[in-house]
């Protein structure tokens, strides 16, 4: 039996000591929850706390399921996002082809959670690492695939599969001048090519994979995807691909779009299953995602037609703390609490709770609201004067870029739209 | 009997699910971990890993220590930057007199592993923080501090605690104009002092306490330390504190020489504890607090005697992953990994581990290694052409800025200076 598959992790209990719950006597399943009748806007949860909308989710669930069905091409969305794997179970449910995630931890986090189809868009690289893939490779139900880019890497590779007895699944990664990893010349292909003949005993070719999201302009992409096509139709010409259909891989959260449209309209001449890795569209953001799903909304035909696009479905509430000053409060929420790499949290609601004065519901914050600096457990929040904000007042933020929010959180609470907290969703970062 | 006292806490299990160790078939307790044998340049952990180094731990709490003594002020260092309690017990064992925090959340995790003394230099506000500490103090033993700035949020604490049945411990914040939270001008001190008559059966005045690090001035810092220093005079004249002696609190992790000097040479007329919470200083870093370490040791003359400064005690460990084009290695190391508010990660160390041809110990990295862009899971690494840099490599990297570092690992790896594994150090953000 595999060890890694024991009962204690399905589900993990949620400790008394994550942040963003509350006062709980002892650890809790995240099923029973539920049963507390927990109210966000009761204050019935600790502040700062991470909130997902349960609508919000589903929602974009069904979007992009919708978008990747109209292009015939598969879905494996990114977990390094969430590292959430109640999240990854709702997007297996909603057809995803696998998860894509970003190191053999990730990877075991996933398998242990019951994930059994993992594209590592990464080098595999390193003694423990390897032995963690190797560890779920036992179980001969686990797809996996990890990329190669050099022939050193392939030598390490081909070593440790070859003690280990598993044969293992990669990718090419082709890379672009400037870019991140992955092969820039045909020559470096070559040099792959010839390595992976040496260890064809123990890794196995299965498909190209690419990262456009390292480029930030659309020409210049669509030339990147075809340079990409033309190297998987020159290696299946020379029938080096040990699998068929051949894997074809590429898409970030940003261009997705344009990656499924020249994907999915090439010829190869050989079947081909296109798996495209957005992982930011179940949450989305007010950042560079934001302004992504606009363009995208705009151009591209499919996304035009389906009506509505992707909703936010995360925010981070906290309380206003003080108002020092006529045109600034201090919000209790910091750089420990939200991703500010691609812009600062941006107010969305404001609400004050039944202890104090009451308001029944949350409103729109105020357009003037700004969040001014992050500190590492405040916010410097710009108002007017005489803006009715008192401390104790609870705020929700919208926030840019989701991956660099989830992983301040071990535990978020999903709220349906009466804001009852009707889950605890962990992450394992 | 306090159910969060449940020994089931002290310590956890360390999951098999946490990044940064490696294959773990079952939790183990971190103190059963030196008896596995590992070695961080034998690859038995999973990198990237955050390491720890034992004796410039030490080092660093020793100095701190004397330094602190020689003012004759008490230390309570920011726990918040580790949220480690294995840490927050070296620092008590090594004199501190308590563990500062930042929110209830954090407070609780400290009283939960032993903690009994903290100061949590924020405001209390929320049903839910405000039943987290109240459930604290139903521990006598808990001593336990918080701060006020208005009259409003001294009503919430007020109406709370009354019901509660506790009487809670503040501080009057001073703060300064432009800065974060706290009162600003006398009027707004007398308002507080109106409002903790009304509740003087609940709350207990007991400092005063600022936050120097909102500035970077060292003329403007001193300035609004002697002003804070008035405050207390003044209220104290008034005796309207009741506590003796009277709290006095204030220093970061930049500045804490200044207000070291400034508030013990002072005269009160009346008993003052003075409190400092610098808490970067445990680990060091090379960003801003390498930059105050330097202006200290040149200005200081206590620090000036003491011979060695703070040391760094803290890399990110991660592996080599390409070296896609003759000036560019990618290296599997993030923002998920290291701080990058406050510079990003610097090649500290190069290893070729034992899999591949050996060196024996660490070298230097070459000072023209630099890391030009973080991206969530990768680094891209500057290098020049025909250095000698190989996938699979390992290498050490200093960080900026501790605090933002602790937070994206639950579990650091604490190595002696052979780089075996002695302990492993759980956080609880």
């Amino acid at each position: 039996m595999n060890p890694l598959k024991r009962e204690a992790h399905h589900p993990g209990a949620i400790d008394v000591l994550n942040k963003g719950i509350g006062l709980l006597e002892q650890p809790i399943a995240p099923n029973e929850i539920a049963r507390r009748n927990w109210n966000l806007l009761r204050e019935d949860l600790a502040l700062p706390a991470a909130v997902l909308y349960e609508d919000a989710l589903h929602h974009n669930l069904e979007w992009m399921r919708q978008f990747m069905a109209a292009y015939g091409v598969r879905l494996a969305p990114h977990g390094k996002t969430t590292m959430a794997p109640r999240l990854f179970d709702l997007q297996l449910r909603a057809g995803a082809w696998g998860i894509t995630l970003a190191t053999a931890h990730q990877t075991q986090v996933a398998y242990v959670h019951g994930v059994r189809r993992v594209l590592m868009a990464n080098q595999l690289i390193g003694k423990q690492n390897m032995a963690i893939v190797a560890a779920l490779l036992r179980d001969p139900e686990f797809e996996f695939y990890c990329l190669v880019d050099s022939a050193e890497q392939i030598s390490q590779l081909g070593s440790y599969s070859s003690q280990s007895g598993n044969r293992l699944n990669v990718l090419l990664e082709v890379g672009v001048e400037g870019g991140r990893a992955g092969v820039r010349t045909r020559e470096q292909v070559q040099l792959i090519l010839d390595a992976l003949g040496k260890w064809s005993h123990a890794i196995a070719l299965c498909g190209v994979e690419v990262y456009e999201g390292v480029l930030d302009d659309e020409a210049a992409i669509r030339a990147f995807l075809l340079h990409a096509v033309d190297v998987t139709k020159e290696i299946a010409a020379k029938k080096l691909f040990q699998r068929s259909p051949i894997l074809l891989s590429g898409a970030g959260s940003a261009w997705y779009d344009v990656v499924a449209e020249v994907f999915s309209s090439r010829n190869f001449e050989c079947p081909v299953e296109v798996v495209l890795r957005p992982g930011c569209y179940l949450t989305h953001d007010v950042g560079a995602y934001r302004v992504a799903q606009d363009r995208i909304l705009k151009s591209n035909p499919v996304a035009r037609h389906m009506g509505a696009g992707l909703k936010t479905a995360l925010h981070i509430w906290a309380y206003v703390q003080s108002v020092p000053e006529p045109n600034k409060a201090i919000v209790g929420l910091g750089r420990r609490d939200a991703a500010f790499d691609s812009g600062l949290p941006v107010p969305a609601l404001h609400f004050r709770p039944r202890s104090i004065p009451c308001r029944a519901a949350p409103e729109a914050a105020p357009a003037h609201w700004t969040v001014t600096r992050l500190m590492d457990q405040h916010a410097y929040l710009q108002i007017a004067a005489n803006d009715d904000i008192r401390p104790g007042d609870m705020m929700a933020f919208d926030i840019a870029h989701p991956c660099l929010t989830f992983d301040k959180w071990r535990v978020l609470a999903l709220v349906n739209g009466a804001y009852d907290v009707v889950d605890l969703i962990q992450t394992f970062f």
